[in-house]
């Protein structure tokens, strides 16, 4: 189904406000959920609402952080999210590193105690906005083994790279987990009885499997191209909760488990493409680059070959018209919330 | 066969020289070619003297390149290699970017003008000795297809990120190229007579091929994970090529091809732990990671899970011993190249 975008926008700042969350802190937090259901990655969009609102309620997000930076230098930050939203931490560390970039040409904030905040691309893409490149890491609840491993040890850490573009092209937006699929490719396989290629995970003992309920039965999902992904899911861990002084790998507690705080870190760097040439130029070889994707000789049966985030733009544009697309069981879901929280549902 | 470290070295330096260049210079890239062997990825060791030669004699190489920094920041440096040797202009660069995050916590160098430079992952273990992250990117003539495509558009860019271990354990490395896997290993399945999985490369039309011969004749690698390697490819082409000004995607002329100079391009960040934390601190963070990785459950018949980098560093520590392996082909091609420049070929 597709829901005005006010109506579900004033229903998600209402819930957040019901528990005690400023409302200029809600929007952020709903506008990140808005971007990713038009962009088609559901897996965080509203959805996500009614564990943030329990993560709140139970204290572990913080409605009154006071984020602060701890150590500050030209370029670089260390900045403390107080455990407030992982959303409401994460802009402000970008738009830290925007501050920095338009000065120095390069800002690079390192955070501890935030939690979960959406799409990657999201922050990314507000380097863009200010013609800079954008950089935007996060680790994440250990989900994935190490190679040869049985045991959960490194999550399938988000990473985000994205590049204003020009000549009416959308930016070039890299929004990707570490893993190899995300968890709901595997669980539609296994809705459908299909089976899975090799390295979309393995099962409890570690094993590959072709069988999907094996994945996830006790299984994992395994880090993108084996050792690479795992490789670059250990060292963003470096980069994000080790030097930040957060939590990282197996002392991340589980966002769902609703036992603990998170202190989810982030590595937040915005680079001015103006320090290094003039817009035009920048513009125009862009442009070369993206044209030699799109004009590309194609694979037979292949109509189209797409730039980083170009579908998930497409799909936004769409949907803007439509009105945000939600799935029924999420909506329900939000029903609930409603009727527990006591908030207006007026759909 | 092994070959006694001075021998070869003394040879490489040699062979150098008789070109024009500088002993210093000779001296970083026979380091660069010394290491790559040693740790096992011969693809990037002394199998590449000839070609270095050769571009040296042709020009393509400057061996009087002068580095210069062409725009400055605090934290920030954009650096022109003068088309010098890749391996002596990026080192250069690391050195700077190291030499601005002791200062500043956070030092970033982009480069462009350089030539091929060996392993990234010798210059981001640079880093690692000043107790210092490392993150080495450089870009590459195109080799790969976007998704879909049937047509070289992108490099399968060599990415390294390395980090400072504690505790008797060598600094994690992560040392990558962005295709799936090398040309190498899809030449071994070839010569056996081995088919290869889906996703390791393409035939000349852009379709997937479980047969070797037809990636090798005429078709093409594979971004690693597909969808992401080919975005990750693409943006570090922009971090590097794109941002840098010198060339990128299909603007870079073949290696190989001798018939012009290249200007490959360099991003080289270094990360200053101690503006963090206590080295004690990090060392124990450290050590925490690595331990969750080497003492995690294994699969059945795995004996040991291992961190990035550390095959290759057991692998260096036992090639020091026995010499430096060079295969007798290699031999062979550096017998001839002794002979055509009339360098003694002492072993």
């Amino acid at each position: 189904m597709n829901i005005a975008e006010e109506k579900i926008s004033e229903f998600s700042i209402d819930c957040f406000k019901k528990v005690g969350m400023k409302e200029v802190d809600a929007k952020i937090i709903t506008e990140t959920m808005l971007v990713a259901d038009y962009r088609g990655i559901h897996s965080h969009g509203f959805i996500r609402l009614p564990i943030y609102i329990e993560r709140i309620k139970k204290g572990f997000i913080n409605v009154n952080a006071v984020i602060k930076s701890v150590k500050e230098s030209t370029s670089l930050t260390l900045m403390d999210g107080d455990y407030g939203a992982g959303q409401v931490v994460a802009k402000s560390a970008m738009l830290n590193s925007i501050k920095k970039a338009k000065e120095y040409g390069l800002g690079l904030t390192i955070v501890k105690n935030g939690n979960h905040f959406g799409i990657a691309g999201y922050y990314s893409h507000l380097a863009t906005k200010e013609n800079m490149i954008g950089l935007a890491i996060s680790n994440a609840e250990a989900l994935m083994p190490a190679v040869g491993g049985a045991e959960k040890v490194i999550g399938n850490n988000p990473v985000s790279i994205a590049a204003p573009n020009h000549n009416k092209r959308n930016p070039l937006v890299l929004d990707m987990a570490l893993s190899n699929v995300a968890l709901g490719k595997i669980l539609v396989a296994e809705k459908k009885g299909d089976t899975i290629p090799n390295g979309w995970g393995v099962d409890e003992n570690g094993q590959t499997t072709n069988n999907p309920s094996e994945v996830v039965n006790g299984g994992f999902l395994s880090p993108v191209g084996g050792p690479k992904g795992f490789g670059l899911a250990l060292l963003t861990e470096v980069l994000t909760g080790v030097i930040s002084g957060g939590d990282f790998s197996k002392t991340i507690p589980t966002m769902y488990g609703l036992e603990e705080k998170q202190s989810i870190s982030y590595f937040m760097l915005a680079l001015d493409t103006s320090f290094f040439m003039e817009k035009e130029d920048y513009e125009q070889r862009m442009n070369m680059l993206s044209s030699f994707v799109k004009d590309s000789k194609k694979a037979p049966g292949v109509e189209e070959t797409f730039l980083p985030g170009e579908l998930e733009f497409k799909r936004e544009k769409e949907n803007e018209i439509k009105g945000v697309p939600i799935d029924e069981n999420v909506f329900e879901e939000l029903r609930k919330l409603a009727e527990s929280l006591e908030v207006e549902f007026k759909f």
